[in-house]
């Protein structure tokens, strides 16, 4: 049976070390990786997905991603949502390391969310 | 027609707002929030979901989750999934605030990933 809550240490984001969390949590709605690029390192391939919208949420530092050929600027707190069949790359600025997340799902599956998906419970905390 | 990809700007996150990307982007598998609990701040509430896995992922500082009257400690870089059925809240420890991501997505909705669902292309990006 599947576990009700999973948790894992990734440690401090500023030294990430490229982390998959799927397996390790044992998730079943998206995937999520936990990634660093040093100063001026560049992802050395151009990839899309068949099925799953990425989105790449910038932690810290600042960079550019490469989508279609064309050139996206980032920073910390950029959100980018990418539609499977776009290529995409991206590097850390020549001055900078890039730290980001990217949470991938498969695209046109989310239903319901947040108010009309979540249920309010009349138990407290105690807190 | 869905744009290809899209972005926003959340801002530093020390000093995020509550924001919620699913209809900013125009995402179609997930909603993500970015979220910011103060020094003590409290989830005045216990919510469970219908259909939508949680991971949360803490982005700094530290605190604590209560998960169906289980109290889990979190801090920068805890990664935490969520069953739906789980009732679940959350706060700041007294000395720190709190900062996290929670992305929500429909459970056993993730086909395949990375590997499986990614393809590479041949095209090069000049970097």
């Amino acid at each position: 049976m599947e576990k009700a809550w999973t948790k894992t240490e990734a440690g401090a984001l500023a030294e990430l070390k490229r982390t998959e969390l799927k397996e390790t949590l044992g998730m079943t709605g998206a995937e999520i990786s936990l990634n660093r690029l040093g100063v001026g390192q560049a992802i050395p391939f151009i990839h899309r997905h068949r099925e799953n919208e990425e989105v790449y949420l910038v932690l810290s530092g600042t960079g550019e991603f490469w989508l279609d050929g064309e050139i996206i600027p980032v920073r910390e707190g950029s959100c980018l949502k990418v539609s499977p069949s776009v290529g995409r790359s991206l590097r850390a600025s020549a001055d900078s390391a890039l730290t980001y997340a990217c949470v991938q799902a498969a695209a046109n599956s989310l239903k319901a969310y947040t108010r009309t998906d979540g249920v309010l419970l009349e138990e407290k905390t105690g807190w």
